[in-house]
């Protein structure tokens, strides 16, 4: 029996899941129509293509993520930090009956400092009613969500994949470097350096120097490079040294971002999986909804 | 009469002085030929083109900066921190008999951490004997120098017009925005901004959401942005805010400079002429080696 068909839809791609009497994900799917490449009027479109036997039975649809963005299906403005399952409930839009699209969350009220949208729904389903701790979600702009007592407290996003990447393709520090993944020790000693004194502009030229010395080859300088900016965000992101740590990403990333926590003093850090906290999370927003 | 011709041999090009009985420069000259582009044995041809008929004298020459590379006409080894006018002197090669190349300076006996070679004949020229101060030689890579009584007590490398560059050309988050320069309230809030909390990654995205939000338009992006970079730059500098700073570089970038220090509180900064510093220190040095 479906209760409610959930979809985090993105830029880039879509996922869908079928949801049970207790939210259980009963089936996923995934497309590659992200909100991205679709102009307002093709989004009925797509759900039905992806969804539409699952709505056969007339049940809700609730979506977060970019559908909601001013460029997407319909713009859901954003809420403001403090913000729980109720409050982005209580700020849904409905483009047709029965289908509810959650609103991004800001972090304060002028809306300049940082928003997101998709990624509070993962964090209010990771931690739910009573509970509390810290979301990160790395990659191209990585997300630190801090919840506490079930609602979003602050949060913090981090252009540490882009940088990374506009480093290796566009200066002469970084072009050429491998991937990073397998100097563990030149990882290691980029994420203390960073730790200790997060002046990345800095320890960017001493990538340099260190290739040109010889203490470091180009496999060594990808990893210091990519501990560095770990390093830098860690430092400061909004999470205390002993809260309950969920990192929601790739698998070969979230080994990454596990490592440089560990380094960094924290203690309790799990690897989480995106999709089912993404599907409790749309459940959670959806049961508000009344 | 003249009493020494010093070089200050870059990568992309040289500046040659002639220089009289107390330093003064008598003479200068430009030659796009930087030790970037020689072989070790193109540099003698290159001193005679450039200096021949002030050398017809049978005067010395008092070279800095990449001649003394690895790469250049012979390599001079890396000093180390403290360095003044006599340990940079006492570490001179000589590729021919009244030739001298002058050291670089390392920050440390490892090498690993930070080396220049150029600024540290410009620092010693502009500060001598008993006096104290930073150099900021503002760029594509910004040198911060620290002289404590006519020696060099320690520097740090900043990769900002780099990293600022590789922002422009490599990232969503710049990708299209003008040069900066034009938006000083821009600017000053980036500046302080940074100062406050140097997390530049963080910073970046925040870039991206205040275009999104209509608070900044392109210009106002790019100079928040340099401002940013600056800031952070500022908040890692080995200086004190009471130092006499003298920046050397190019007018449009010490204006920025001078401006983003007064913001930090910076009490004692003037701009300064960076041929005549580098005249001075070549003498200076010069003048050591007996």
């Amino acid at each position: 029996m479906t209760r409610l068909v959930g979809i985090d839809w993105g830029t880039t791609n879509l996922r869908a899941f079928r949801l049970g009497e207790e939210g259980e994900v009963l089936e996923a799917r995934s497309d590659p129509r992200g909100a991205g490449g679709l102009t307002p009027d093709q989004f009925p479109q797509v759900l039905r293509d992806v969804a539409g036997d699952w709505l056969a039975s007339g049940c809700a649809v609730m979506i977060c993520g970019m559908a909601g963005a001013r460029a997407g299906w319909v713009e859901a403005p954003y809420v403001f930090c403090p913000a729980g399952p109720e409050d982005l409930a209580a700020q849904v839009v409905q483009p047709e009956d029965g289908v509810a699209i959650a609103p991004g969350v800001a972090l304060s009220a002028d809306g300049l400092d940082d928003v997101m949208r998709g990624e509070e729904t993962q964090a209010v389903g990771l931690f739910g009613p009573g509970e509390s701790g810290v979301m990160v979600a790395p990659g191209t702009h990585s997300k630190w969500i801090a919840v506490r007592d079930g609602r979003i407290e602050r949060f913090r996003t981090f252009a540490t994949g882009e940088l990374f990447a506009a480093v290796r393709t566009a200066t002469l520090i970084g072009r050429g470097l491998p991937e990073p993944g397998a100097d563990d020790a030149a990882f290691d000693e980029g994420v203390r350096l960073a730790l200790a004194d997060p002046a990345i502009t800095a320890h960017l030229f001493s990538v340099r120097v260190r290739q040109l010395s010889g203490g470091l080859d180009p496999q060594g300088a990808s990893d210091f490079l990519s501990g560095l900016l770990l390093g830098a965000e860690i430092a400061a992101a909004p999470a205390e040294r002993t809260a309950s740590v969920a990192i929601v990403g790739g698998e070969g990333l979230s080994a990454r971002y596990a490592r440089g926590l560990a380094l960094a003093g924290f203690t309790s850090v799990r690897v989480a999986a995106g999709e089912t906290a993404a599907a409790r999370g749309l459940y959670r927003i959806w049961s508000m909804m009344k």
